[in-house]
């Protein structure tokens, strides 16, 4: 297999389409591997604490999809984007996501992520708290090397755009009566925030035509909300083994996503009161999950979850037609594709 | 009384000097005044309790110490600052300020500050982490619209650096090995980085020559560091009503601060095995409590902080001597005797 972007330097693809993710992820594998090492060596505080908990997080098995999509936004924007700027805000993007997974760990009282313990099983929660709070202002401080006021805007927007959905999520738990949209806002502040602005800073870095811009923006943001509920479905329907923690964990935190809420206005009254009171016990033995998951099987609750994750993801690449046909457009479809079909 | 700078407009202050503190803040009341409506009106998030908590926290009686040196380090470099700009920085300053008080009450279990409850007690540690996150990047964002890399480089890197004082400040929890400059270490990094930075920014709005830049940066970093000294001192000493929170918190949670190291270097063997005993129990009955308090009077350690805060102010006031003289110059060291003779 010969990757599509390889054949003359990096800069210049072929015109060869991509196959699937596989050739995505080959093509752009030099710029990840320079990436790992920049994420690694930028962390470099006076706390040997930070520098570990940094460490022991970036080598957590991420999948670099927001960098992914950063580099291939910013090549669909203009090919010969410099590598040292994308690496820089590829970097930063990371930061701020592992910042958001730190805290979110200790609001969730989470032991486990990705399959590994979290950080506040390993150096408690106070770590975790300033581990994420370093690695926020080291976000945004790295950004300003840019210059560009655009893009740092952009990223502190961000930040606070991601605390308001957790703040709006935390008000929200095990409220059976949330509606979709609220359940699709918080979410859409929660996750898809970052995924837009990360996909729009490859046409901020361009100073890019505005329509260029709003474009990747709402591919980002069509394709947040996609990946959350593709998220939310896993939750009640991977393996544990793929899934990298316990089946139901959403359930055990109260929070009410999309296939519970589906369940909920599906399900006959009676159904509907059980689902209620295991939801208000606020914890969930065995038996209780087993009770939702088999009335999420009879009503189909995944997959109406999933079906709605595939209707983000058509008009995610709808926005895409906002671009000429490229290996970079070709591949962004492939990236939003995958992220929906992963592990189901 | 004449206030000195209210005899002509705000900018042009009468050459007179200031008698005491209480001059200082009526020549500055209407920028202060004027910054309590920004601090306010600018939080006006998506998600209601961020509103309502950092409306509490505005509200909470703090003094302003820092907005007070922003707006007299800057007319000392430049009497006609414009208002807006300071008052754009003095607010971040106190969103950053705000947002490390939050997180610390979380990793200090608090339940009192400035004698009311804390907003851990009132909202819960989660919500307190997400308003912290989001004064953080609420500080950052509203920074970038003065368009000046140098002060935002100098914001997101004090940031980072409170972490780290905080995060090496957990790591030496009841060490009692801990050297004096390790400690006016975490000091520097907790405390007086801000304070540092606060004054610093006053010549960075100015453009002002280096020598400007670096003065005012020590002024603030020596004051910064008198200041946490006499905060320490003060929590071995001052009155439960005056310091708005029970005395010997330090001691409670394992901060060994300067207080507490004169003690151990100063007492008997004998005595170094009692106070050691009770900082390693890691809980402080009113007889321990005590216990220490007597130690403390007998060899003098509060006095002997309190000396060593007045030291560091009078580097402090060393460092203003790169200004010629101006009612300005004078108000700041005015300042700074205030910052270590309150509450004594």
């Amino acid at each position: 297999m010969t990757p599509p972007f390889a054949d003359s330097p990096r800069l210049a693809p072929s015109t060869a389409g991509f196959a699937n993710i596989d050739q995505v992820w080959e093509a752009c594998r030099e710029d990840l591997q320079a990436l790992e090492g920049r994420i690694r060596c930028a962390i470099d505080s006076n706390a040997p604490i930070i520098n570990h908990a940094a460490s022991y997080l970036f080598c957590s098995g991420g999948k670099r999809i927001r960098p992914l999509l950063l580099i291939l936004s910013a090549r669909l924007c203009n090919e010969r984007e410099r590598q040292d700027r994308l690496l820089l805000l590829a970097s930063a993007v990371e930061y701020i996501h592992t910042a958001a997974l730190l805290h979110d760990d200790v609001l969730d009282d989470a032991a486990m992520r990705r399959g590994r313990e979290t950080a506040r099983l390993l150096w408690g929660n106070k770590a975790s708290i300033l581990v994420g709070d370093y690695l926020y202002a080291h976000a945004l401080d790295q950004v300003i090397a840019l210059g560009n006021t655009a893009i740092q805007a952009a990223l502190a927007e961000t930040c606070r755009s991601m605390v308001e959905g957790e703040v709006l999520q935390l008000s929200q738990r095990r409220n059976v009566n949330i509606s979709a949209g609220d359940y699709v806002k918080i979410i859409d502040h929660k996750t898809a925030c970052l995924i837009s602005t990360t996909c729009m800073l490859g046409a901020l870095l361009d100073s890019a035509a505005p329509a260029k811009k709003a474009a990747l923006a709402q591919f980002g943001r069509h394709l947040g909300i996609a990946f959350q509920l593709s998220d939310d479905a896993l939750d009640y329907s991977a393996s544990q083994h793929k899934l990298g923690k316990a089946l139901g964990q959403d359930l055990y935190e109260g929070k009410i996503t999309l296939p519970l809420l589906h369940l909920l206005s599906a399900c006959t009254r009676e159904e509907r009161t059980v689902v209620e009171q295991i939801i208000e016990r606020g914890e969930t033995p065995a038996h209780d999950l087993d009770t939702i998951l088999r009335l999420m099987e009879r009503y189909q609750s995944v997959a109406y979850t999933l079906e709605e994750s595939r209707r983000f993801i058509a008009l995610a690449i709808e926005e895409l037609r906002a671009f000429p046909p490229s290996p970079y457009r070709d591949a962004l479809e492939i990236v939003a594709d995958y992220v929906v079909s992963r592990d189901h």
